[in-house]
């Protein structure tokens, strides 16, 4: 169906009053934290109605959603087109940590100011949490690609489990780096560095039959934990 | 020198309304949580004056750290008597493990509400803090008993890593403990199980020549991460 010309203006001017709300609540955020800022404040600084603004974010949570439905969509499109481009399993994984750091750079203050949430997956801005499934899930979905296009053979009973256990990993990196307080997150970079080079030769011996006991823990041991997520 | 009879009563009395205040407090500290109480219900409680309980004890943070201090002191009696008994790793680190759950176990609720200081260093209450090193090094000499009355040959490059490690694992399970929401937490005694079967299987693993470049990326990793306790 073809819109006619008076709905597509009005949706337009409607997406162009979202988006000024959204990047007014993200500077405030970011100048007072997140805790601080009121909705008020927000349509203010974006010169809208409290009424307006609250009509397209019921809450300053509903803006930090839509700050992550934003980001992850157009942090995807960047890891799609760098993993096209990736060979080796260490260079896909760094391109995903790539797109995540630069994209978030901007916005490592107002993460801090989060992350305190980050460990209650009841809260509906956990990355843990339901709320936030489908973002973790398109996540999932790229660290799946990043193994599958690697030439890397990993072990049946392990591939499974690899992609959540390889977001988790990037959620750890990115929590150290928000807490990071070293130059220019020098700290981050190294552990990077160093975490991947220990993740890639891990899953290269995987493989080796002298590790078939220690694998075999490590699964049953995983299992257990997904339980857990599940009941 | 021996104190004379005047001196040992009023110490012993002196003593004695301490235990007192902090019966009380840890009483009310289970029983409405740890911001809720006021330093004049905890008085009220322990039938003392205001500023009796705060000779005491200056602050609520202060009986907390009291709680830490004597369940440490009590159960490192325990573990040491534990160690004792037990031979192999497996067993040796269960001792360490069984005392503080055991010790815990009537306080699992309280903990859970200081658990949200735990992430931060700075907190004098987390147990990362400078405030809590001396409780630290403690159990640090702990898991270096355990290592060492233990038979395993461990790689001299891992070993002095190994208690901060073992200690940073009790940490994560006594963490995933006290917001375990299965019955009688059953979920944390299979992780423990299972983790513990891990971790001792790993050991016997790491010093073969085969992970040798693994191990290599280990200690690397830990390295940095350690100057960066230090930094």
């Amino acid at each position: 169906m073809i819109p006619s010309n008076k709905t597509t203006a009005t949706t337009a001017k409607a997406e162009e009053t979202r988006s000024r709300i959204l990047t007014a609540a993200l500077d405030r955020f970011r100048l007072r934290g997140f805790d601080q800022t009121t909705m008020r404040e927000i349509a203010t600084e974006a010169g809208v109605a409290l009424g307006s603004a609250y009509y397209y974010f019921e809450s300053k949570e509903a803006l930090v959603m839509a700050f992550y439905e934003h980001a992850s969509k157009e942090m995807s499109v960047q890891i799609e087109d760098r993993l096209a481009k990736a060979k080796g399993l260490d260079s896909r994984l760094r391109a995903i940590l790539d797109v995540k750091f630069e994209y978030f750079a901007p916005n490592r203050l107002f993460l801090g100011a989060l992350s305190g949430h980050a460990a209650d997956p009841k809260n509906p801005l956990s990355p843990f949490s339901a709320e936030t499934a489908h973002i973790r899930d398109l996540d999932l979905q790229h660290f799946q690609a990043a193994l599958e296009g690697s030439r890397l053979a990993v072990p049946t009973d392990l591939a499974p489990y690899l992609p959540k256990l390889l977001w988790l990993y990037q959620m750890g990196l990115i929590l150290f780096w928000i807490s990071d307080r070293s130059p220019e997150q020098t700290r981050t970079r190294q552990l990077r560095d160093k975490s991947l080079a220990l993740l890639v030769t891990g899953l290269k011996l995987a493989g080796f039959p002298l590790l078939r006991p220690l694998r075999k823990k490590i699964v049953d041991l995983l299992m257990t934990v997904e339980e857990e997520n599940h009941a």
